[in-house]
């Protein structure tokens, strides 16, 4: 074994080994994970960036040609380049995994794909004459054998656009209706648009129906946050001001036909040429989308006005696709499960998985499903914003120059996003830290920070970061003369009590799904971890604080934005939007404030391993 | 005999014959006509009114104490108290006409009606606990069997009122669908509504749905005829102005909406306890309802956008009943025979009659439709608004103090809507006059008026009316002295060819139907006249000028508003809708501007009959 090396790659957690010698490229290929080189491999295109964990190698001079010194300081490199020497930790960058993601649903839709609902007919149809009255309807109907109803805007719109077009236009057909009229020949543009209405992001994804390839993504901050950063205080805005839900409601869908209009202008991709939606989200995201008041939300016993699956046309809630295109809001399971659990158990297949998985998706509410043999239970948590950067001293939302790793071992190293110098810390940065301060003992097993006094075992590059402000403990992450905002960060002992809260719900919630069940962890075959938090997160450190039950490192698996995956899922296959009703239906929902017992598997689950 | 006579009603046209000594209204229970005397025939009400045509007997004590004497001056008699000594002729005034009509729907309904679509039940549904987090909508939807969906307007709307009404609600359910949820049991109050709407005239039918019942009628002019009396100027302001078609809808939903608001005021009927209508109304009005652009139809080859049958929820189109009620706007058949005239074909059952009729609607456009075993041919001919008192030099809409009467012998009788003194004349009595001036001479058979000089063979008494006045001859009815506006009412040369150019062109329409399928007059087993219009001509009168061909006066039928009547049997009887699609797609249409030989029979229909 001597001449070969293990490469990890995180955080999709696959390991290979590799002979001496090939490069971290090849490994990747090894592992089946689509890095993107253009090049070939020959450090010509610069496209295979990679961040080396704890490791450093002379740079080679196509890296020293194609990477900044920042990058290069920050352990970034170029995957083709990188000849490993030892067992190594490679950490995949955005575009990366974005590669990655999208290989694995093209290999996921092949399997789904039903025939695609939406049909194009180019005609070229006879102009009218006095031997020919056929109304315009009459005449484009005559020549669909399927189609039998024109939707109003293509009956208001088709006189003009049959004579601006001299009657050569193609039709949209789904089902028996004829949803769009378009001038000229448009057979190929048959697109569907994915969003996941998070209470932080949203995301789109858009489709081409016909192959149910993924065309694009992206993401954005959700403008609603300008209105509180949880669903609760949303709701309370609702409630004081008279036309709250209506600004509510055109802050978020004007937040996603931004994003559309974004996906759409950089691939070229006509908004009109979208015919059909399906959207995520939670059950205060959908309600707001609907402009359904979602005030019994907020008080006891939290229930929701909807919760199945709405059919609408896009027109009706503004979503700025063809008009008369269908949009399908998944269903939501209960007040705090909502439509995108519902897509993260599609994404995961909880629903017919033989033996017990969880599938957590870790945000301001911490979803989880229990699925087993005898069906699926859930339940929600209350993990309040920490993991979203809130309420933390220095937190904020997982964008550039946020820390998102933390190593303690002497001193402390870190990472920030994009590789920028730090600004703030977000959730998966905050796991760590407090992780690592634990390991190192500058916690204890209750989350008490240690002073300076008690930390003598420390060495002192850590224990002089250890000091009070503001008459409250705190561990400097990053010197201000190191950092963009030019002041310490730091952690603060409250900083762990939001963590541990926050941790602690998560946990009770898994013990308590476990213990309906007649579960013990040693009974679970696995966790998924969705959400962009879930994506990030070290495992390691996920396990050491307890966050998740001690359950073997490859056990947990990461799967990223599960929900907006399962929403795809429902968009290309007319089989999985059924699936959807059927998991929200048959779920069997745990309210956790009804329980009596939930206050002890809380307290129990604030504390560390020990 | 002798002890006999005869009563003629009018313009039922039904004949009785009664015993001397019984009265008019004894004549009318006997003829089937249930004319409204609540006093039973005892003098005491005074509701019994009609007019006696060309007889005068004393005046009773009761008809003294209950008419007024402009009443008597006009004819105006108690029917319970005028006791016949001679033939008569019996004219039924306006509320009279509206209780036969209203019984014959009644009997209609009874064999029309199919099982009521809408469904409404009352329901006590347990409040919310959390031991049952159920959403609202499941709360609703598991105490209803069929239905499955909440309509956006109830999805939004029933937190709300499930809070309000302590879950004591009443959900409306249609299909599967909840389309409304009321506060408290509402489950007696289910309404439909049939809307007529015509060039000139806007009406509408209030039913009781689980019945079938007719509860009440109204009408009113619509309110586009500000912007023109033919629907040709009414589309040229749609293409002239830039926003003149929405312009033309707003007018035409507002002036439905006033109607209907009237309508359910006096009936103190709730407008959101309304959940379906049906909507007939010519191609080019249905065209502007929907705020579809109706210019092709003012050109050749006048091609309609759309003919079929149109479902649509009423918030869309803005009409003010229940806003997730369906309306059915039936199917047109071609540019110019639209819904109205499947609705006549509906009402006088011409798809399945035995024999060969015709169906004429007059108005603006006169639409036939002639119904053989072969099936049912239609066209529209361009009458012109001459009927309708357009472009005639004292012309009116058929309303208060417009001449609609008129007989000629050796001087000028003449009667007026409700009794009031003249102030110009309406197609009726335009149609009136022409013919009776053609009886006595006034008129040649080509329509030339005589002059003075010409027509020595008149009376005194009609001659010294032929004038005349501006270069044109002219015929005075009517002195300025003994009327309302204060100078004399006549009728002109020109308004007599304006005449007969409507009369031409109807009568053309009806020779070129019955060529078209080898029948002649004397194969026709009758006619029936829909309309207002049709309803008030004297049929006597439009024989003689030879707008109808020559059949005996007794198979010329006049039924009222045909159309109105159709919409109201397709809102009662979801078979009758279905009837009314399968009218509109197997009705053979003829377009007559494409036929050389209509010229020639235009020419000829123009004369008068020798």
């Amino acid at each position: 074994m001597g001449d070969e090396v293990e490469i990890r790659f995180e955080p999709e957690g696959k390991t290979v080994r590799i002979k001496k010698g090939k490069s971290v490229l090849d490994a990747a290929y090894e592992a089946g994970i689509l890095i993107d080189a253009p090049c070939g491999g020959r450090g010509l295109c610069g496209k295979c960036k990679v961040r080396i964990v704890d490791e450093f190698l002379p740079v080679s001079p196509a890296e020293e040609r194609l990477l900044t010194p920042e990058e290069i300081a920050n352990g970034i490199r170029l995957a083709c380049q990188f000849i490993p020497q030892n067992n190594l930790v490679v950490e995949l960058l955005e575009p990366v995994l974005e590669a990655v993601q999208k290989a694995e649903l093209e290999r996921m839709v092949v399997k789904l794909r039903g025939k695609c609902p939406i049909s194009k007919y180019f005609l070229s149809l006879p102009p009218p004459s006095l031997s020919d009255q056929r109304s315009d309807e009459e005449r484009l109907l005559s020549a669909l054998p399927e189609a039998k109803v024109l939707t109003p805007i293509v009956r208001r719109d088709l006189p003009r656009i049959l004579r601006e077009s001299d009657f050569k236009v193609t039709a949209v057909v789904l089902g028996d209706e004829v949803i769009a009229v378009e001038k000229g020949n448009t057979e190929e543009e048959i697109y569907g648009i994915a969003i996941d209405i998070g209470t932080t992001t949203l995301a789109g994804y858009l489709v081409h129906l016909p192959t149910g390839r993924k065309i694009a993504s992206d993401s954005r901050l959700n403008p609603q946050v300008a209105y509180g950063a949880d669903v609760i205080s949303r709701i309370r805005y609702t409630i004081d001001r008279e036309d709250g839900l209506n600004e509510m409601r055109n802050t978020v869908i004007e937040g996603v036909n931004n994003l559309l209009e974004d996906i759409c202008t950089y691939t070229g991709v006509c908004q009109d040429r979208i015919y059909q939606a399906t959207i995520v989200g939670n059950t205060c995201m959908t309600h707001f989308l609907l402009g359904v008041d979602a005030r019994n939300l907020a008080f006891t016993p939290y229930v929701p006005a909807f919760t199945r699956m709405v059919k609408t046309r896009a027109k009706t809630i503004q979503l700025n696709i063809s008009p008369e295109g269908w949009v399908y809001v998944l269903p939501n399971i209960a007040g705090f499960v909502g439509a995108d659990t519902v897509g993260v158990i599609l994404a995961t297949k909880l629903y017919r998985r033989k033996g017990n998985y969880i599938a957590i998706d870790i945000g301001t509410n911490g979803e989880m499903a229990l699925g087993t043999e005898e069906g699926i239970t859930v339940c929600s948590t209350a993990a309040g914003p920490a993991f979203e950067g809130a309420h933390i001293r220095f937190g904020m939302h997982a964008t550039k120059g946020a820390i998102n790793r933390v190593y303690i071992s002497d001193d402390v190293k870190l990472s920030t996003i994009d590789g920028e110098t730090p600004k703030g810390i977000c959730g998966s940065g905050l796991l760590d830290a407090v992780a690592e301060m634990y390991k190192v003992g500058i916690l204890d097993y209750t989350g008490r920070m240690l002073s300076y006094e008690e930390a003598s075992h420390l060495p002192p590059s850590l224990r002089e970061r250890l000091t009070t402000i503001d008459g409250e403990r705190c561990f400097i992450l990053v010197r201000g003369k190191e950092n963009e905002i030019n002041r310490d960060i730091y952690i603060t002992q409250k900083d762990v009590r939001e963590l541990q809260l926050a941790k602690g719900a998560i946990r009770a919630g898994i013990e308590i799904l476990l213990n309906k069940k007649g579960l013990s962890v040693d009974d679970l075959d696995g966790i998924f971890l969705a959400g962009a938090f879930g994506n990030y997160i070290r495992r390691d450190s996920a396990l050491r604080i307890g966050l998740l039950p001690p359950l073997p490192i490859d056990k947990i698996y990461p799967v990223g934005n599960a929900a907006g995956r399962g929403a795809m899922m429902a968009l290309i296959s007319p089989r999985m939007l059924k699936r959807a009703e059927e998991i929200a239906r048959k779920c069997q929902y745990i309210e956790l404030s009804a329980l009596p017992e939930f206050t002890n598997y809380f307290m129990d689950a604030m504390y560390f391993p020990l």
